[in-house]
């Protein structure tokens, strides 16, 4: 079973990532957690120039194209074996992000987007995707407190609220798009109430 | 005017782009010179994960992906600026060489790799392209000389020589496909010759 999630940074992704994993892992479950960009050696040096502040100047095809290289070695390298194993694959992001940030948020051909997409992932589709929806108001709120604490401050952040709400908008629409494959999840709830939603999401999907 | 050179790695390229390129600026062109992948800074970044030797397990199709965002903002960012001046450039590589090496010579798919080039390429395609052809014995064999003289040897001399003869069959089909676009030159002929024959087809095509 391949599992996506998905949200804006500062939606409290990575942390209930890590909680579902160890839940799972605790139910006996052989769970591999990966993310996107990144999650191979090769996708974590794609990664790199994706985030550096230095490549601001970034072409919107190009940073698709980046995004998509990182995806196809991540599918080949590490979650096809995994899944081919009988194993659950967790990724902290994957396609939907594409369409959301590069399709809705910078204005891509969604088209062209779903051709380069199906050409990096081989075909591979997660079984299910949860959203964790917060408005672009609170989710950077989230990142400036999560900064003054040490933590990372990237280019994407960088970025107007606009483009944040036309992400958020592109979520939404892609949900629509496929009721059967999401669970939206509401992340403005304290962190225990979202990991009881997600898990009451997840569990009855798995196999026993 | 857009012009582009292709062929093995050995095939003296190197040298005949920095003479041709010296030949037209000495006859009063605005000559930009630029080469694939990188070109530009982030494209840079991108040649060097490409050519990294520690990445040899990257999969075709990332590799296709990340040749691909580097031409992306290759053409952005300084060709198609140079261009809308009225000047010439001149590319040490270009979409050729994905069809040769990724296509033919990895059996990737042809039809999506011309889908993600025209994505990549906003549909910029070369006025002329020179290919200077060179057997594949005869390009390791140089390339090997280069070595010894402290070349760099980088992962794609490595591999096999059968996959080398597949590139070169490809160019031979891509230049089948568009003769009017493609000069070819035989690049196992003295430097001075081989300089001769290129600026014998360039040199009519420019604007005096």
């Amino acid at each position: 079973m391949f599992i996506t999630f998905e949200g804006p940074d500062g939606s409290g992704k990575t942390t209930q990532i890590a909680r579902t994993t160890a839940a799972l892992r605790e139910r006996g479950h052989n769970v591999l957690l990966t993310r996107e960009p990144g999650g191979t050696s090769i996708g974590d040096q794609v990664r790199h120039i994706l985030h550096d502040m230095k490549n601001a100047g970034m072409h919107p095809r190009a940073e698709l194209l980046l995004y998509s290289a990182s995806r196809a070695q991540l599918v080949e390298e590490v979650i096809r074996p995994h899944l081919n194993q009988g194993g659950v694959v967790i990724s902290d992001r994957f396609f939907d992000s594409t369409y959301a940030y590069q399709g809705y948020g910078h204005g891509l051909d969604l088209d062209a987007l779903r051709q380069i997409t199906r050409f990096a992932t081989g075909g591979l589709r997660p079984d299910l995707t949860l959203y964790l929806d917060i408005t672009p108001e609170d989710g950077l709120q989230r990142r400036l407190s999560a900064l003054q604490q040490g933590g990372e401050w990237n280019r994407l952040d960088a970025m107007a609220l606009a483009f944040h709400e036309r992400v958020r908008d592109g979520y939404h629409r892609l949900m629509a798009e496929e009721p059967d494959r999401w669970v939206k999840i509401d992340a403005a709830q304290p962190v225990d109430a979202v990991q009881a939603d997600i898990l009451a999401a997840l569990l009855p999907r798995l196999p026993s």
